[in-house]
């Protein structure tokens, strides 16, 4: 083992140290139908006015507002209505005074009217109408623009396309983007003592929960993941595993060592083969058993063999580098500042995660811990919309103390909050 | 137009009427690689013990705590190691007074053994160790069932399974889950003036951005959406158009109503065809133009053409009954009370739904409105997390007032967070 790569680093610069690393992007072109979820891979601009012309906001009459000067409920301003504009046609001619077209919500109004007056509010005998009140020309229109201006950048290259997004495009008239391919992540896992869960269980095994809980995760992210097995403690086998599977990814992810202390076995098969070492654990608890390396330019974890702490480590240390993978523009996930709900009695001589819920009360915010925070434990992940942070070298934390958060609902505890 | 429906009903009420429906479920056994998003259609109970058995935390030694009484550093304890215990193998020896087993993390603990300690507190020299301490007995192990014991529920009918639950069940074995099939909903727009993404905008023509933002939305709860088009204002092609795509669907969507006024249309062609209209417009805004009704035990929502309108009702008066369509447990979204950031200065004589995000600020969450709240605005669903919500009958609303607010990050503004 090299003593240079054995310091625990922190949490934070084990993300820099992955985010120096380059990324071989590529993307593809997809239909709208198809991008909830996905990332543009370039700015998107407008190509029309939202609306693309003047509007009537209701159904009524567009004409002149200065035809009603001095009009009133009992002097009333006759016009007559030329033309008939339902939604989705053209006007034919143009307003002058003393004349006004019927238009329905939606319908592009005439050259020469500047404002729209409701059915409702008017009176119609033959083909004329009588109106009641003075109308200030320029108003009561939805302008050709007012929505969205053409050529104003809409998406930004890295944006993650949801609801709002996809509706902005498809109102630009913009049926296809140009999205970041969605990498591929292989994931083996290591221990001759894992059992893939559709087997039966045989006296001294568990099952693997570890490929199904980081392939959530991965999903979660929108990235792709193949699942390369479970590979017996066996250095020969692992360093074969991590070359072919390698070939077939962007990213490959391991867990579990070997039966020599955590990360031992997995750290030596990769210098094997060639890897350089990024890292080697960081100063964090649970989820500190963490090796990741570069080989032919590609990153691989290696992740504890205890499945919470496997997925702590992975959000903390490797979301930036995943999302960067992703093509997203934002790396770092948002963090909050919220009041720890219960005493934590425990030093934290490393970076400290709880998994937890934040509880909202009347404009307070707390943490409140999940009961259960075993290294082995995916339950503790169940209704977990927060991670609470407490810094390297905290003694005890106080109830009430104002702690960081991470806000991770999405992509543990709750789809769809 | 029948006066009795003509009420606008409260939004909860809405949501009750919907979810007095009856839902025909129909369930389907899929692969836990899958399970992502789904909603588990029973209950599922743990099959095995977490860990299985008696487990070692550490590489080291198993034997009998009592064999250390009076251990110290000048007089130490000498035991005989019997064999060797990796994990994934089963001990062959039972341990009696005056040996160990070398044992590996994961290890099973072996019979008469009751605690364990690790390698580098012990000194080996030939096949026997040195122990320098006390050890209480029954110490030191992670216990069967410690983590999870079996015959629990650990999945209930209803929940929707996300990272922390398919951990859970991978780590029970449990590969194949009974979930609710998607239900699946079709949309069809209406509106002589609507042109689809993908063709050219000809005069008077608007992009219909109604249609991929509500399959985003609805994909985001987790529904299967089919595409029917858009249909022009046509009272019988509307009628035929909803006849046909009812039997292809569980749920059926539209938009927009017809000329004359935004929903007499599609109330018209709905009672055309013998449809139970529920309810007809709802005392909010935006959104408050919405007619539902049921045909052959399907519900048709009739959404406003506005498509942040369309948006707004169907998650505010909707949700609830897509949710118990998808057959999840919890139908009501969670609301919180939170600070509003900046003065609402108009009255609101319906409910009020603002769009907009909450920030945490050392502890206290505030809602800031998005800027543009206009109908016709998807924009404002990006970068939207949250809705406030201004109740019925209020006058202006001033900044630092706790208001409710729905968390709606998943389901419009941002994926993953």
């Amino acid at each position: 083992m090299n003593s240079e790569i054995l310091v625990q680093i922190h949490p934070d610069e084990a993300i820099e140290l992955l985010l120096a690393q380059d990324i071989d992007y590529e993307m593809e072109t997809i239909s709208l139908d198809d991008a909830l979820g996905r990332v543009a891979a370039e700015n998107i601009y407008s190509k029309v006015n939202v609306p693309p012309f003047d509007r009537s906001p209701y159904d009524g009459y567009a004409f002149r507002g200065e035809d009603t000067i001095g009009a009133s409920k009992d002097k009333w301003v006759e016009l007559e209505v030329i033309e008939e504009i339902p939604a989705g046609t053209w006007p034919k001619y143009e307003i002058s005074s003393g004349t006004a077209a019927k238009i329905l919500t939606g319908g592009p109004v005439p050259e020469g009217a500047n404002v729209c007056i409701k059915y409702e509010e008017t009176e119609l005998i033959d083909n004329r109408i009588k109106i009641f009140r003075e109308i200030q020309p320029n108003t009561d229109i939805v302008y050709m623009g007012e929505d969205r201006k053409k050529d104003e950048v809409i998406i930004e290259k890295g944006d993650v396309l949801n609801t709002g997004e996809i509706g902005e495009l498809a109102s630009q008239g913009i049926s296809k983007v140009v999205v970041y391919r969605k990498p591929v992540v292989g994931i083996f896992n290591m221990g001759s003592e894992l059992t893939p869960p559709e087997e039966r269980l045989k006296k001294g095994k568990i099952y693997n929960s570890n490929y199904n809980a980081l392939r959530a995760f991965l999903e979660n992210i929108g990235m792709e993941v193949i699942d390369f097995g479970i590979i017996k403690d066996d250095e020969e086998l692992v360093e074969q595993k991590t070359i072919e599977s390698l070939s077939l990814v962007d990213i490959l992810i391991t867990t579990g060592g070997a039966s020599v202390g955590d990360y031992e076995y997995a750290l030596s098969s990769i210098k094997n083969i060639g890897a350089k070492v990024l890292f080697w654990k960081t100063a964090m608890k649970p989820g500190g058993s963490i090796v990741v390396s570069n080989i032919e330019d590609k990153i691989v974890f290696g992740l504890s063999g205890n499945p919470a702490a496997a997925l702590l480590s992975l959000y903390r240390v490797g979301l930036p580098f995943l999302y960067k993978a992703c093509g997203r523009r934002e790396l770092k996930p948002e963090t909050v500042n919220v009041f720890l709900k219960e005493d934590l009695d425990k030093n934290s001589p490393a970076v400290r995660l709880l998994r937890g819920k934040l509880e909202i009360d009347n404009g307070k915010v707390y943490f409140a811990e999940n009961k259960e925070q075993g290294n082995g434990v995916v339950s503790s992940f169940v209704k977990c919309d927060a991670f609470a942070e407490i810094p390297m070298g905290s003694k005890a934390v106080s109830a009430g103390t104002l702690v960081k958060a991470y806000r991770v609902g999405s992509l543990f505890g709750s789809v769809g909050e």
